[in-house]
């Protein structure tokens, strides 16, 4: 079969040909209809080669759609040709995490060598997947697999961080979304329709704030120095009971920072360089703000999000590419000028 | 192998040879060290047979531990030797209840003939037995199986029913606890741990009402016609904050209705015989009481109560039997003479 | 001034006149802009002379709109001039409950001879009223006191309810409104605007349906004897996560609890006849299933109520009435001829 | 009457004879009987004269304890000769956050010149007090005034804190306290009381170590270069649940950031030199770690706390010292000799 493989550090991934996998006792094989291209997979190429935590060829993807093409002994929990799309943060499935389905925060998938697809197991730009246990799988019906596999990270990261401010969203709150991109623009989405706030986005051009506009946002701001100052105007004294940044470089971290309410919460969603940090100290913000790195969601999370794009809500914005075009995708991704998320359909 | 069976409806369970199982794909078998007895197995088996609602024979005991004996194809969650309980309420795994672990909730167990050991499927009241899947196993190490099998429901079930009422119990507050039996004194046990809360126990003999006060009730108090006015006179007219009811039959579900304050929590955990309810209306409680019958409890709840387990904080009354004697623990149960819970020990 | 008065029991209230009220320390006076009527001032006229709750003559009115026209002495937390509307469950203001702002709780109320205005109080529905603290006023600027009025009660009983219900309405769920009169048709837009839930509403016409889907209804059922197949064949056996009933007589509530999913919430707000009751035993309903009486909401809940209705997204039915006509918004009150809410304006 | 005074910027605190003060409208009189002393004094006593944030002479103390002496017009919710004490962080009474008993978190107090007593209103190291409305007293009936004046702050703080953390510390979790202090072993004693976590007590001698173990710590650590590592020896790679830090430096904060686990909680209480931050990304700290720097506590929470020191599980330590004594007692505090809390007894 064709996979699109990172092979070596530094290197553009390839298209490669390789052996069909088999699926073993309790797995799954899926078919793949659609898989997600991401920033992180971007994160992960631009590692050095010392201490680049996973092994290569690594199969990239770990955002993925499929139907079930074959199952392994003992899988009586779902059926062939069954439609589904993959729950990425694969935990050891015995632990208080995961028996809540906060595999996302597993503490024993590292030593025990279990890794998400795409980032460290074979993942979903290929035109198969094994998927390690039927729980990994929610059934999609008849939604279209191209536009339901962003939900799997580029929508289930933001839901999980709504979700821990929800008790903050009351009616009359602000919410700000930093970064209208594959991730916020599924968050302006999801706050309007899961709260009663007010929803103002931050991005660096006009075209980006018209397109926030378009998906919901009450209010666009440019993300640029005056930002603090623009947002605070339109919030008063209040500000924001919470601040989603999906950058998650210094500038846009200071911003949050800089228009958080007092007993707020600010979630950083974004990787940026992986360096910039939030500083809370006793006069640093004001009183009780939380600030936290949130990473992506749980199982039921990823359920609730299936049933919310049943209800035909969620309008994801998708560019599709073949998979002998996923490594354009991904030089499209680096240059910044995708708009919502890329999608390889096989 | 030797099994406790219910075999003729209106019969006493019988211990009985039967083959020992072998574990298919995915499953485990244990060695049993110890498998509790409980009401409700007794309540089952007073069910007319027209609408009996398992198959027979039935091996009986909901509450198991023992040592991984062998496991089937593709267990490679859970290793040979290792010292468990088992999670007994079994759902399907994949839904949004079980998702986060709620396999008690799971709504389609039942469609998919689905059951917990020993109320529909092959139970722990024997010498070995087969669990569906390694997820529904909770490690005890060097714990005491004896002492730690009870927690599995008569823990769990109290377990869960106090984490639900955990907001109201705040300082200040008063929790009651009717009926200071197996389930009773191990939640009077449990209010103590985790919250500041002042605890009334209710039962009907002054010998029940002192164990209550050996295991950490506040007060302890006749369950009588006088009840309600003996706990409104400690706790004045603020009332109780959560009541749980371990009976559940009208006079006592009165009781809860009539101790409960504003806002306050009545959580219906004994199965009495199956026909008491509590009535909920505009003038017929104080307002905003919240009266519920929820059912078992979550993984997650069992693997946070082994945890407290592992600090030596919990002391569990047990009298014990061995397999041949398990049909006397039955009738020392129906006879209402146990202190504690009775458990076998093959 | 002129006042509404109930004056003898069983009789019409009657408009008449009384000396205009001044404020004593720590008080405040309101030139009333816009007062409601709502069912339970008819409870309270039904109810018979022996034990009635109240000294008579009663001025009605409990929803209260005004513009701050005197202050006694004490008073700088409100200047003159402003508009507001009163939240009418007057607490002490000291106890636990209060502290928090749910005054609608306060335990010490009654013993200190304290009642909301209009049910105890002298009430809205007058020239002129006295509100014994500016605690009890939350200022509404420029919004229309004839369209905000009802927030007060119809808004704010509902509000408090669905926000007790909140956790259960996740993405994919399905609330229930019973009853899309006054306080219903606010609910299903508050659950709209607050949730991500499918809502159905259930009523006895077909004109209250289609005025139900009007302000925001996904469903409209008839509220008979197939109501509860109905619901379920929508909600297939996951059943309903939160029903909120607005009626309160028997068949009402045996539908709510007809058609409520496992550990799901049946709020009774209806008054109905008073004695209806939902009951809650071990097999009478689904695990877990919440039944509650909530009454009317808190300080802060209002506060937000009002902050939601700033943002225009709240459209209040009502109809108006002048003071002289107050008798027959009453009349036709009784005889369910009203759409939405009336509103006194003197 | 006698007033301790803080009346030259970087002088000490002088006890000086002023006017007795008289309650207007509204107003309460107290005569004191216990105040107490606190870092916060202190931290503003040091704070340069350009921009010093009160007006001088400033009477000191926050924590205040007294008799209700007289009462001014228009107050009757609280009768003269009542023992109370005083919730210190005044807010408007009006806004969202005071509605819900949080004025703490008042956003419009500093506008309208409200300020907490001792920290820019006259405080309660004197003879007499005013408070400026009822509800910022809280009855003690015949609890020891001494004991019990700490609770407003020292036990208020953490008690809040640890409130915010309630839901992260479930049985088997584990919590951290950083300076067993006049907060810090408060926090303990409440740790122990309010949750089943396991407490880890950190101070920087051993005769603070042992006296954190004697009001319940179940283990004492060193806080110093290798405490993050002691602490993870404790906990294995879980890691904390929630620390509370009660010293504030930039080293603290550090060790705090070094053993709390994934999801667990930082609340940086103490002020240290108000500088010291702790820093929150992407990389910087285990996945979605919270972050804050809560202030104080809601009215609501200190009555809860007084029901708690109604059961007598609180045992706070205390030095005495007269109105006379004061100044000693603040130098005492600067020179970090005192065990427990100073309080003031006129």
């Amino acid at each position: 079969m064709k996979a699109l493989q990172y092979r070596t550090v530094g290197a553009e991934p390839e298209v490669v040909e390789i052996d069909t996998p088999e699926p073993g006792p309790g797995q799954v094989r899926l078919k793949i209809t659609a898989a997600g291209v991401c920033h992180s997979d971007d994160f992960v190429m631009n590692m050095p080669a010392e201490g680049f935590p996973y092994p290569l060829p690594l199969t990239l993807g770990h955002e993925g759609a499929g139907t079930v093409d074959a199952v392994g002994d003992g899988v009586d929990e779902i059926a062939v040709g069954t439609n589904v799309v993959v729950y990425g943060p694969w935990g050891c499935g015995q632990c208080l995490q995961c028996a809540q389905g906060l595999e996302n925060y597993c503490p024993r998938a590292a030593e025990l060598g279990i890794f998400p697809p795409g980032l460290g197991a074979p993942g979903a730009i290929a035109e198969y997947m094994i998927v390690d246990s039927p729980r990994h799988l929610v059934p999609i019906g008849d939604l279209d697999p191209v536009a339901t596999v962003p939900l799997t990270d580029a929508g289930l990261t933001p839901y999980h961080a709504i979700t821990l401010s929800l008790p903050k969203l009351v009616a009359g709150s602000t919410a700000a979304v930093i970064g209208a991109g594959g991730l916020g623009h599924v968050a302006i989405e999801l706050l309007r329709h899961l709260t009663p706030a007010r929803v103002i986005a931050l991005d660096v051009t006009e075209e980006k704030l018209e397109f926030a506009r378009s998906v919901g946002a009450h209010e666009a701001v440019l993300s640029d120095a005056d930002a603090v100052d623009a947002v605070r105007k339109i919030t008063g004294s209040r500000g924001v009971q919470a601040v989603f940044d999906f950058v998650g470089y210094q500038p846009t971290i200071d911003t949050a920072m800089g228009i958080v309410g007092t007993a707020g919460d600010v979630m950083i969603v974004g990787l940026g360089d992986g360096q910039a940090t939030a500083k809370i100290g006793f006069f640093a913000q004001p009183f009780e703000v939380a600030a936290r790195a949130p990473y992506w969601g749980s199982r039921s999370e990823l359920i609730e999000l299936i049933d919310l794009a049943h209800e035909g809500v969620l309008d994801i914005a998708v560019e599709t590419f073949s998979l002998d075009e996923a490594p354009e995708a991904y030089r499209r991704l680096g240059a910044n000028t995708l708009t919502g998320r890329a999608v390889i359909v096989p």
